[in-house]
């Protein structure tokens, strides 16, 4: 997979594709991430990529023209499955919407700043908007991180033990059972008995039940479907 | 505010908080992060944090007794007004709870790794779990930085223009309208002309029934509240 993220901040974006899961998947050449700074595709001397809103209010405006020479030119080197918008008014990104996305070849993601892009961005360049929640952040720029990080675990080879994802919240519409490890008592706060058992099928009947009172105390929406 | 961030990656989280709004906000003393890597509260030779889940499975375990250790030692330091926990099966993020986290005086958000922490942690230490989407992440590092810039953008003074964060998407449960900036017309895509009117009044009208009808056709939950 191949993944292009257009920015006006990737100095942002630095750490998190540097450790961890989303460095060794780039260190395998399980997936390719380039960043592309929209200031070099300006044209004026001050490197401007935002102008004042029309109409007036808050928050400058991210233009149409540099972001369209951007992905023009990517567009130019190779097919994208999608082009992707990270807003908070775009679809809700979910477990499900990362399955789908982690079976592309290649995506381009472009990061909102200030009050976001201008809207002819959206109608004419963008195929797919997506929101990681119903909060607002400075820019796009983290939500471009979580989408990747969501994504990129699930492409087969990333994740060390490739039972490990599928066993995580949501992949079933349940959330995880409660886990313990060592030591067995704690400043008198002991781990359940059963886990101690040996008896395989009875652990797993618990956490099953486990993970499905948790959901219906916590998620029961997740349950609806 | 002070947020105090417990991680076994500090190295992951370095950039978003050394870029933009969060940058701003630490030079100018509105927030103060600190980073806790667990592994200075280990004790054994190999700094171990995680160990094997008590009745098999996939997935190794953050331990109860350096967490422990690092949560009381911050608690006998200062008052800690949350400890909150990043962890998918925690209560959604969203707006609302940005606001009320944004008048807080001290925090401590500890990040989960691997397959999440001895759940010891969670019913002893945590005050607040929370989720930043129903998807699932390598880590809780990125949810952390997530939550930090959705509740340091809220604290008066952050933001250049205060009115800039009341207009945002979510503020009244409404999606925000389109918006647009120069040129008038590019290649062919024009900015609605009522945006050129000088009509103030009239240009609120319409960006309110935008923001409506997006909210309608996007996010129908949004209006049920």
């Amino acid at each position: 997979m191949r993944i292009d993220i257009i920015t006006v901040l990737p100095e942002l974006l630095k750490s998190p594709f540097e450790a961890s899961i989303l460095k060794r998947a780039i260190e395998a050449n399980l997936v390719e991430v380039h960043f592309h700074n929209l200031r070099d595709y300006t044209t004026d001397k001050y490197k401007s990529v935002d102008d004042y809103q029309f109409g007036g209010g808050a928050g400058m405006v991210m233009m149409v023209e540099p972001i369209d020479k951007c992905i023009t030119k990517l567009q130019s080197q190779r097919n994208y499955d999608e082009i992707i918008y990270m807003t908070p008014d775009g679809e809700t990104l979910n477990q499900g919407i990362a399955n789908q996305l982690s079976l592309h070849k290649n995506m381009i993601i472009l990061c909102g700043h200030y009050k976001g892009v201008d809207q002819r961005v959206r109608d004419k360049f963008i195929t797919k908007e997506i929101s990681i929640g119903d909060y607002v952040l400075s820019g796009g720029e983290l939500g471009a991180a979580v989408l990747c990080d969501a994504v990129i675990r699930l492409i087969p080879g990333v994740l060390g033990n490739e039972t490990s994802a599928l066993t995580d919240s949501f992949q079933d519409n349940l959330l995880a059972p409660p886990i313990y490890t060592r030591p067995r008592e704690y400043k008198g706060m002991k781990v359940p008995e059963i886990l101690f058992s040996g008896n395989f099928p009875k652990i797993e009947k618990w956490r099953e039940e486990q993970a499905y009172k948790r959901t219906q105390e916590r998620r029961p929406d997740l349950l609806k479907d």
